[in-house]
C-alpha cells in the first residue's frame, strides 16, 4: 500500500478501508509515513470528511497506538465525563462527589495541560496536601472504598492522537469535526470508562461557536462511542459567558464546594444535575432521568455530596479544614475592582477574554514550565442580564501585584453594557444520545 | 507572518496576497517552511483553486527562486514551444528546423528526464557525434548563425518548482490545474523566451483526459503568460493514440526527417504546421496565420526545412549522413511483429501502454542511472480507423533481444479491433490565445 494512493482516494471523497486507516496510524506512529503526507491527508479529510465507520476505526486505531487503562478491578459501571472546555468550568468537582454519593464509581485520571487556568489536578492541589501521585493499586482501592479518586495521568495514552494533534495545530487542520471527535474519544476510550457523558460547550467562549457545529460534533462523538461499544450521551451547554462566577484554581474549588453545600449558583447547579443525572442513569443506578435528578438534587441539599467530597479529600491527603472553611484556601494579596463606566444591563461577556485575563494574573500555564499561582483569579460580580450602576464592580481581580492594567482592561472590555435588558442565555440546548 | 495562518486563509477559499505567496516560495526554497505545512497548503489549493493573479504571482516567485536564462544577445524574437507530453511526440525536431527556415530564432534548452523514451537531447544523440555540451557563447553564436541550436540545460532554473513538484508527487496534489500551469510556465519563463506556444495534449494518452480539463489548463497557462508579459498561444491537440507511427529515439528522429523531407505523415505534418505557424506569427515574421502556414508547408515540400536540419546537425558535430540516409541511424537486431488476432477496424490504441512497452524495450529511463538504448522502439503499422486482417501486424517491436513477451502483450492489448469502422480522431480541438 502506498500512502500517496490513500491520500488520493480520500481527496476524491472515497471512504478509506479499515486496513488503510490502520496503515496510516501505524505508519505515522512508527515514523514510516512522514508528516508531509499525513498533513496532506488531513487537509483532504478537512474537505471531504469521514464516514461514521471511518471515524470509529480511526479512533480505535489511535487507542491501539498506545497503552489503555484497565479499570476492570473497580466494582461497578464506570462512567467518565468530558468537557470540550470553557471558562469557569468547575463542574467536575461537583459532579464527582455528587454521582459518587449515589454509588457511581468515579475513577478520574487527569493531566495538567496548558490553559487559562490549571487543569483538574492543579485546581485540587489548591488544597494543602492533596496528592494525586497514587499507585494503580491505591487508586483502585480508593475508588472501591469511596467511589471517587483522582490520579495524575500516567501511561502513554493514544500517542498517535498526540502526534496528529501537534501536526494539525501547525497545518490549519484542527477544526475538522471528525478529527476533533476522534481525538477526544480516543483519549476517553483509552482511559477505560464503560460509559461516557460529554459536555459539549457552544457559544462565543467555546471552540464551537455555533449550535449547529456543536450538535455535529456531539453527534459525531456519540456515534463513535456507540460504534466502539460505549454508551455515550452528549449534553450541549452554553459558553456565551463563563460558567458560575469564579475563574482560577482555589476560587473554582471554593465555588464548587459552595454548590456541594447546596448553594444555588444557578448555571453551575443546573448543569451539574443535568450531567450527573445522565451519568447515574448510564451507570444503571436509577430507572429514570427524573428519579436520578431528584435524588442528586437532594444530595446537594442534604450534605451527602459534600460528605463524599470531604472523605475524598481526606483519603488523598488533603487538608479537609480547607474544604469545610474555604476561606482557608489560598488567596491573593491584592483585589482590583473592574468597574462599569455606564449604568445599564450586561448584554454579553466575552469568556475568552476573561480566560486570557486569568492567564495574565498567573492562574494558568502558558508553557509546560510555567508555575501555577493557586490563589489568583477573577470573581465575576455581574453576569448577562444583570443590572449594573456606573462605578459598580463588574468583576474583581485577585492578584499577587497591586497593578494589573492589562488584565483589568481585558475584563472591562469583555463586558458589554446596554440600555435594554436581555435574558440570561439558555443553559442546556440539547441532549444527544 | 505565520504559515499556519496562510494555510487557513487558502483553506477558507480566500485569495492570498502577493506578499503571502512570496513568503511561501521564499520560505520553502530556503527551508524555513517545512514540507508538512506546504503539503497542507497544496491540498487546500487543490480544493480551493487560485485566482489568475495568485497563479501569475506564484509562477513569477518560482522563476525568481533560481537563475533565469538571458537570451537577449540572440537577435530577433525568441519563441519557445512546450508540449504537455505524449507518446510518439517528435514534433520539436520538425518545428525547430521548420520555423528556423523562415528566420525565427529557436534557442532550445533541454533536459534528459525520465520517461517512456528519452528526452529531446537523448533522441538527438541517436545521431553520431551530436553534441549538446556547448558553452553559452557558442550557443548564442549558433542560434544567430543558423537560427537553431539545442543545448543541455544548465543552471538552476525555478528550483522552487522542482522542490514543490517532488512534494506534490508524493502527496496526491499533482493534478491541480493552477499548480500544473504554474509549474510548466515557471520553467518556460525562466528559459528566457519572448513568446510561448503550448501544445496541450488531450485524450486517453495525455495527462489531461478530457477536453474540458485540457482547455482549462491551456487557458490558465495562456493567462499566466499574458500576465507575465509573454505572448502565449495554446493549441489543444489529440493524444487518443500515439502521434505518427514511430516511438523510440532513433526512430522518432527518422520519422521527423521524413516529414522534413515532405512526407505526408498526416497528424505529424498537420500539427507541426499548426504549431509552427503560431510560432512564426508570434515572432512577427508573417502578417497572417494563413500566410505563415502556406510558407511553412512550402518549406517542408521544397527542402528548405530539411536543409536547416542538416546545417544544424553539422554545426553541433552530428553525422549528417545519418540524416541524409536515416537507415544509418541506430537500429535494433530483432524485429518482433505484434499481429492482430481478429480482422476489423482499429477502434482505439492506448498510447500509455505503447509508451510503457517502449520503456520495457529500453527506449526510456526509469531512474536517472538508466542507460537509453537509442535503436530500440516501436513502429506502429495501424492507427485508429485503419483496417487490419487477422494475422497482419499491428505494430513491430525493435528489440535488442529475440523475446519481448511483456512488451508484445502490452502492445497487443493496447489495440482494440472492432467490426465497425471508426473515424480517425480530430487532431486539433482548439486554439487558445
Amino acid at each position: 500500500m502506498r500512502m500517496v494512493d490513500v491520500i488520493e482516494k480520500k481527496r476524491a471523497g472515497q471512504e478509506l478501508t479499515d486496513h488503510e486507516i490502520a496503515f496510516i496510524i501505524e505508519g505515522y506512529t512508527n515514523d514510516s509515513i512522514p508528516d508531509y503526507q499525513v498533513s496532506a491527508l488531513l487537509m483532504a479529510v478537512y474537505f471531504q470528511g469521514m464516514s461514521a465507520r471511518e471515524t470509529a476505526v480511526l479512533t480505535q486505531a489511535m487507542v491501539d497506538s498506545g497503552e489503555t487503562i484497565d479499570l476492570s478491578s473497580i466494582h461497578g459501571h464506570k462512567v467518565d465525563k468530558h468537557s470540550t472546555g470553557g471558562v469557569g468550568d468547575k463542574i467536575s468537582f461537583i459532579i464527582g462527589p455528587l454521582v459518587a454519593s449515589v454509588g457511581v464509581p468515579v475513577a478520574k485520571m487527569s493531566g495538567r495541560g496548558l490553559g487559562h487556568t490549571g487543569g483538574t489536578i492543579d485546581k485540587l492541589e489548591s488544597i494543602s496536601g492533596f496528592n494525586v501521585e497514587v499507585s494503580k493499586e491505591e487508586f483502585v482501592r480508593l475508588v472501591n472504598e469511596n467511589k471517587l479518586a483522582v490520579a495524575g495521568q500516567t501511561g502513554n495514552l493514544a500517542p498517535a492522537d498526540k502526534k496528529l494533534y501537534a501536526l494539525r495545530d501547525v497545518t490549519a487542520t484542527v477544526d475538522s469535526i471528525p478529527l476533533i471527535a476522534g481525538s477526544i474519544m480516543s483519549k476517553k476510550i483509552a482511559s477505560g470508562a464503560d460509559s461516557i457523558v460529554l459536555d459539549v460547550k457552544t457559544g462565543s467562549g467555546a471552540f464551537m461557536k455555533t449550535l449547529e457545529e456543536s450538535k455535529k460534533l456531539a453527534q459525531e462523538m456519540v456515534t463513535i462511542g456507540t460504534n466502539l461499544g460505549r454508551n455515550t450521551v452528549a449534553v450541549i451547554s452554553d459558553m456565551n459567558q463563563p460558567l458560575g462566577y469564579e475563574i482560577g484554581n482555589a476560587n473554582e474549588i471554593r465555588e464548587a464546594v459552595d454548590v456541594l453545600r447546596g448553594k444555588h449558583v444557578k448555571d453551575l447547579r443546573d448543569l451539574s444535575l443535568e450531567i450527573g443525572s445522565h451519568m447515574a442513569l448510564l451507570a444503571g443506578v436509577f430507572d429514570s432521568y427524573e428519579e436520578a435528578y431528584e435524588k442528586l438534587a437532594a444530595n446537594l441539599d442534604n450534605g451527602e455530596a459534600f460528605n463524599v467530597m470531604k472523605t475524598f479529600v481526606a483519603a488523598q491527603g488533603g487538608d479537609v479544614s480547607m474544604v469545610e472553611n474555604t476561606d482557608l484556601l489560598p488567596g491573593a494579596p491584592s483585589r482590583i475592582d473592574v468597574t462599569s463606566e455606564a449604568s445599564g444591563y450586561v448584554t454579553s461577556i466575552d469568556a475568552h477574554s476573561i480566560g486570557t485575563a486569568a492567564m495574565y494574573l498567573g492562574a494558568g500555564r502558558e508553557t509546560k514550565e510555567s508555575k501555577i499561582k493557586h490563589g489568583v483569579g477573577i470573581s465575576l460580580r455581574k453576569k448577562i442580564g444583570d443590572y449594573v450602576k456606573a462605578g459598580e464592580p463588574l468583576a474583581v481581580l485577585h492578584s499577587e501585584t497591586e497593578s494589573q492594567e492589562d488584565a483589568r482592561r481585558l475584563v472591562a472590555d469583555a463586558y458589554s453594557v446596554g440600555a435594554e435588558s436581555v435574558p440570561s442565555p439558555t443553559l442546556i440546548y440539547d441532549v444527544i444520545r
